[in-house]
């Protein structure tokens, strides 16, 4: 079955933005459960605020969650991640774990810790950490080195508590560059795995990229995908769609730049991706419910087109030719021969003439109107 | 005396661009070399071909090699850094290091070892490694996961190379997002970081961020070098101007984001960096030689200037109020107390009112106009 | 007097954003009147729903109006400017004059010129429109022409309305390229300039530009300013500071591109622009009340101080030896001589030489340089 | 015949950039002509310089002209357009008809206008005039209102020689908001359109809108094309791929934004342009010459497939039931009743429920789908 999967928060969205209200009324878990699974999904995500509202009492926790679990029995969803909101109270408009306030980072950690119980609890494998506040407007106000290490002390108590706790849980931090803070600490994926290669026990953590999140910085997502899977760190996925530099859109999956979309479907399904295809989208504001339910299908029908495009794709001889035509093949070779000394390294190839080896074309244009016309379905 | 050093190829551009010839004459490097410490500048960088052009005879490169070292002598300017061009002959056009062409790949990978001896004899310290040419413009041409081994393939070639030669040479990777590759591979220092935890001599590497660089991708630059100090990993750094994400535009430093430069200097007096304040800019393509040499001294006017003006800024006793005010010096403490167990922490503050702590204000905009008064003399 | 204006939902704004709930309790119109008087502003602006709420009685509309007016009457703070929310309801969710729904549309057209009155009233001179729903997420779902239609009926409507009931106002657009929509219509200083050129009262329109909003799109504000001038369309301006191309930061005027913020101030003060400096920025989020007037203040400080140095800049002997320098003087004189026929002219300069012309250095680093120490009080 | 039309500067690049040399050799003109015929063009255009070389002499541009009309006359190739090179000769280096320096002013008014006359004999109807070097760096050395005053001056002398002549020529205006300046005048095709309104011959002044160029400034590419077609302006245009705000691109059309190139498509073709469809894009530098003529078919195939695509998407029923559902048709009716008063109007829908209203679908994302769907040939 594919592993599509969606936060609570997506299609629960109200509408409310920085110039409107909310246009939506509330929906309640259990029934966004249901009407996912009848569309075909696999999986349900949510922050602990999704599910039991800030400051809820114990009953009525209680009750929310026995709903949710009624609706997952029923359906059959599963909870593969499970992330906890520290962004949306006013508590934390300076940061979670890097707020300059420290009676609040203790809080933040304290509500990261406990969130860490019901997520083991349902099943899930993964929690994402968007650090959504961790940042600044200005650069007089944060000291950064002393919030990155504020950062790796509440990431090194967090896994160690999971691990003393037998929850087997792995950690994925999700990158953004800005929005809501001016500027947002660990703003893309390389900064991640960045962080990631101080941290106590970095084996545990790795990222949770999102398509719009790299794109609003004008990067490459497919091959920020691509350095986090050959790092070994693509522990789970934000599927979406953006336009570029500009505010957060999360847009329907495809409905942003198509053409990476279909490199990264490729990827995916190619490159040894196995978690799940998670949605990380926001019906837009101008639909009712209904166009609500139209735009979450709409985001696993595109991945399942893209696929049988990639598919088709990978297959087309003409295709396998004209990779090989532009080196791919060759890529993939070691640069040394095996067991070459760097003695005779440098002393081969001294015929090499880069007058005409500058000459040589490489086809890419022909290799890349192949994949738009395959992705087209022009072929 | 202030470690203010230029790259030859950047009092030497001459003002040729993908829309227009050059409108400046060569200019010898022993002349730059000259004129350069006139100005009062302490280090002198370069390419291999900046040097010695692509080709030339070994008498060419002898003639060439005895000026520039007659200058170096005559004025004392030292040679903190040398690079290598695997970007501007043709036979680089797919890259150097990760080349679809393994030949191209073997050509790259000798005329950067071949280019550390010069180095070392010049008593450099530091070589750095602009993968310029290293990325794509069709995610269908470049196997990224492929390309990032050999990457890391040719980085441990080289520095194994260096320390089995005993050259004792650091090495600094420069990231880019793009320009003049449509995607470059390790586009912004986070991505770079990441990469390095890779590598075998993963200590021997660290980052040359360019001011410029990561402005194209909109980040903010002097997070991104804080992180760079954070993990220990800031080499050498590139000193320029940029408006934006848009074409690499290579402006005096400052005339560009004059905020964000008064931070940046800031972070390098007080933050214990202790490396080259490296100018990596192009004088416009509207002066003649006067205006190269204006454009040359601006940047270590501009520099000293904001270096002056952090240090008021510091110093000033209301500022430090401030700062406190805001919280900086909490944000040094650690979020546990020492020896605190994790179970004593999840019982402590249990009276903690998010919706009291909520309204802290962290009088960030005071502390921004501070900034800003400072920097611009008006306390 | 300083014209300095705020708008009421700038102080006012809450801090709620697209990830986080209000960090400030409601202000008080009136009280936001008697402590800007306090703080030296000159004249303070509303939408509609700012002062009387969306839905209001009109036993509260009354009351509201009243306090709101003693508190002008008491501190002498004028009202030069109104204009209309058509954004936040959710019924302008897919826009207000260019709505799909006729209904929208109409109701919009109503709301705008029943505001007219009471800015009239109040002895605005100018109406301010901003079309900030006017757009589309997917080109499938707005007929641009259509729309430029819609756009073009209504404001001719209300030019005319304003005309008949002798109101004598004069309207702003104010251009937003994205954010609350994926695209606004009308998005640059330019557009709307062109679209000006459509409307039967031409003349009563001009615009309202606002910092952050067109270097959301990357470019160059001065610019822009310069050419609604020339245009004689500078009817209103929207200061504040943004840091490129992401969402809408509306910070404090001067903490986004300070070097633009000086030529701005630079050109407002010396380009013949009387109208008022009005502040469209919001607190930042961390702040509590004590923040919100520590910036509303730092907007007016930092124009004053960018002022003097402008002034300074302009007087400076060497300042405009290298304004000549740089062929400024020579901009100003026709290219053709008085009377000059084009056949003279196609004759004239046979012996110009482009390669000599071609070697000209314009000193603009020199200039550039110039301009930023005196910005710094470095001269 | 489908009006595909290639630069001469297009399939002819050399692939030199601003950090490497040219990858290909020359392409003679004859030699472009010939093939372009045969991939199926039916136009080709150029600068001056690209036909006859800065500087040629009577006999060399004789012989050039010669051996191009030649070419023309075999193939049947029409001439839709002609430009003149004002950017790559460094005489250049501060603009044409706004340089500072009044004689490269002179020299470049005549520059255009001499080839004007060439134009005329070859049949094109069409001036395009790229004011690629008409902007600054900084903004102390450009007084872009007298710089514009230099723009009318010589726009205007333009057009009366053109009509004084009989010429019987238009002029298309291309914006591009940077590169090669730092900030280019007439950014945007709205800037563009706000000048034209003010020069003396603004009927014979339109725009050509480079898909490229309008999303380097993050702009909606159809967007700005349908305000263009709504004022009578779209002359010209100029079809390529681009990556959002980064340095020009001018990659193969559809090999950007691919779903924005197929809303344009669909409005070109069911929008009432008639004028050539030009591509103005470059082969990568990595290509040999079969790359180049590849690329340049691929630009007129996926032009096609995308117009097969978009015919669909109107045809199919169900895209013309969501069409309706999201209102496009009411967009198209006037928002006043016809003869309906002000008076009237005021009063009527006394009982619209904005609450009600507020709670409408707008179906957008279905809508959206579908098209995409349709893009995809996956319906």
């Amino acid at each position: 079955m594919d592993k599509f999967s969606f936060g609570l928060w997506t299609v629960g969205w109200q509408g409310r933005d920085p110039f409107g209200d909310a246009t939506r009324p509330e929906l309640e878990a259990p029934v966004a459960v249901r009407k996912l699974a009848e569309l075909g999904a696999w999986g349900i995500t949510f922050h602990d605020d999704d599910l039991i509202p800030f400051g809820a009492s114990a009953a009525e926790r209680d009750r929310r969650l026995a709903a949710f679990r009624a609706a997952l029995d029923e359906t059959g969803l599963v909870v593969p991640m499970v992330t906890t909101n520290l962004f949306n109270h006013p508590v934390f408009k300076d940061g979670g774990f890097t707020s300059n306030d420290r009676s609040v980072r203790r809080f933040a950690l304290r509500k990261v810790l406990r969130n860490l119980e019901l997520a083991a609890e349902l099943g899930a494998e993964t929690i994402v950490l968007w650090g959504g506040r961790e940042g600044s407007e200005t650069d007089a106000g944060k000291d950064v080195r002393a919030a990155l290490e504020r950062y790796r002390e509440a990431l090194d108590t967090v896994a160690q508590y999971s691990q003393d706790q037998g929850y087997g849980l792995r950690f994925a931090l999700e990158p953004k560059p800005n929005e809501p803070r001016g500027d947002i600490l660990l703003p893309t994926i390389g900064h991640a795995l960045g962080f990631i290669s101080t941290l106590q026990h970095h084996e545990l953590f790795g990222v949770n990229p999102e398509v719009g999140h790299e794109q609003m910085a004008g990067l490459n997502f497919v091959h920020g995908i691509a350095q986090a899977l050959y790092q070994g760190k693509l522990f789970h996925i934000d599927l979406n769609g953006q336009k570029g530099p500009r505010y957060d859109q999360d847009l329907v999956f495809g409905h942003g730049d198509l053409l990476s979309a279909f490199f990264l479907v490729d990827l995916l399904e190619h490159g040894g991706y196995e978690g799940p295809r998670h949605f990380d989208y926001k019906p837009l504001r101008t639909e009712d419910i209904d166009g609500v339910w139209d735009s979450a299908a709409a985001n696993m029908r595109t991945y399942k087109i893209l696929r049988e495009r990639a598919t088709a794709f990978r297959a087309d001889p003409e295709v396998q030719e004209a990779l090989r035509y532009s080196g791919l093949e060759e890529l993939a070779q070691p640069t040394l021969s095996a067991g070459e000394s760097i003695e005779d390294f440098l002393k081969a190839d001294a015929d090499f003439d880069p007058q005409k080896a500058g000459e040589r074309g490489f086809g890419f244009v022909r290799l890349s109107q192949l994949a738009l016309e395959h992705l087209l379905g022009a072929r």
